[in-house]
């Protein structure tokens, strides 16, 4: 009998190594979507560490809409509109949030003067598909960098493209850091952000946020070509519209200077 | 040390069957979108029995675009444009099917008369949140269904408003049998079609197809309420528009009698 026990040992190794492997690779998971967020659903809903379960690698917001997120090395990080980033290890939630397992297997440069529009451009020639999902890693000096982050809200909360008119704005030079975020196709308008989706935070981990600008000094780019969403939608707000066509407030929000 | 196997069992059997459990409870999985269907992209990227892995209970449609699917306590029927059903078992492919594993906790009775607007009036009251993700399955006898199939198609694809308007339309009267498929709120446009989807199986599996209309004669609704929704794409094809707006399209496609 107890010679049986190391051949059953072995199986049920294998059986726990395989069986327990993350099911997310390739996978970006989103909490929520945009279009709730927009709509001024700002509550959180997910522990922020229960966001390692899907991936070590991310982007979004805060309990409360309160700061811009970056995810990186499974680390998670939170620029608040006071500009003093802290790293996040309490029970903090987020009500909106996008993350993935970050293997990239694509790379490229940015030439020096580079700037964010030019840097978009140049990512999408080298993928040669709109259709697809990306998730992209940036890692370099800026000469510039301009960032946003959203102050947090109280109840009731304004639509989105309100409370982003009261947006900090950061300007920083001669910066090194880290540019984390994604690009989704067309076809996710509603439920996620169309286009690049990209958060700043610097190599001090002291300053970052939501990129409207940059123009790049010297950058490396990483790119992990995805090909699953999975949606994880916490209990649906009942009273919001999420029915009409947002994209223009989206514009707004993502662009503003 | 042998006396350490025992616990190092127990423990790598915990770990075995609470990792291998399933990852799909409360998700709706579906291949590919809508939008690239409505763009004409037809060509089967998943065999049919590799969606049991996400479920057993689903809708879609097939390879070349050959009918509307019923997938039923794991078993995935055609009702191709012929009118005559078969059960699917080889290495047919699916362009796009949305699928969960079935496990209602809400019930409710539709009076005799109820036509299929009334059906989902009556759903959609007990319900009461738009913005929820829902599968939908009703058993019963109809005075009369009304279903449609598609035909197979060869390339060039054409796009599916087009091919619609070739769609066989069958008529059936005190037909007893199932009713598949899914409510999916207003945000996953372009995604999936957002409202009901309902494709019908009579109770000898001989007919079926996608429902555009039926009265009821009695028939007992369950409803399983979904939180997550799982996207898997195949290699996104590159030359088609997925940005353009195809709800005219859809509504078309979904409703055409």
């Amino acid at each position: 009998m107890n010679r049986l026990f190391p051949v059953a040992f072995g199986l049920l190794l294998l059986i726990a190594v395989t069986g327990c492997r993350t099911p997310y690779a390739d996978t970006v998971t989103q909490v929520a979507t945009i279009d709730a967020l927009l709509a001024g659903v700002y509550d959180g809903t997910v522990p922020c560490r229960d966001l390692r379960r899907y991936g070590d690698f991310g982007i979004g917001t805060f309990d409360h809409l309160d700061g811009e997120m970056v995810m990186l090395d499974g680390r998670v990080y939170q620029v608040p509109s006071t500009g003093v980033v802290r790293e996040v290890h309490g029970p903090l939630t987020t009500p909106f949030a996008s993350v993935c397992p970050f293997l990239p297997t694509i790379e490229l440069e940015l030439a020096t003067g580079t700037d964010f529009a030019a840097a978009q451009q140049a990512i999408s020639d080298r993928l040669g598909n709109a259709n697809g999902v990306y998730a992209i890693h940036l890692r370099g000096t800026f000469s510039r960098m301009k960032t946003r982050s959203v102050p947090a809200q109280t109840k009731p909360y304004r639509p989105l493209a309100e409370v982003a008119k009261e947006q900090s704005v950061f300007a920083m030079a001669e910066v090194t850091g880290d540019v984390v975020g994604f690009y989704l196709p067309p076809f996710v308008k509603g439920i996620n952000v169309p286009g690049y989706h990209l958060h700043f935070l610097n190599a001090d981990r002291t300053q970052g946020g939501h990129i409207l600008d940059f123009a790049v000094k010297q950058a490396m780019v990483e790119i992990d070509p995805l090909d699953k969403l999975y949606l994880v939608l916490p209990e649906p707000p009942a009273n919001v519209d999420l029915g009409k066509d947002r994209s223009q407030e989206l514009h707004q929000v993502e662009t503003s200077r």
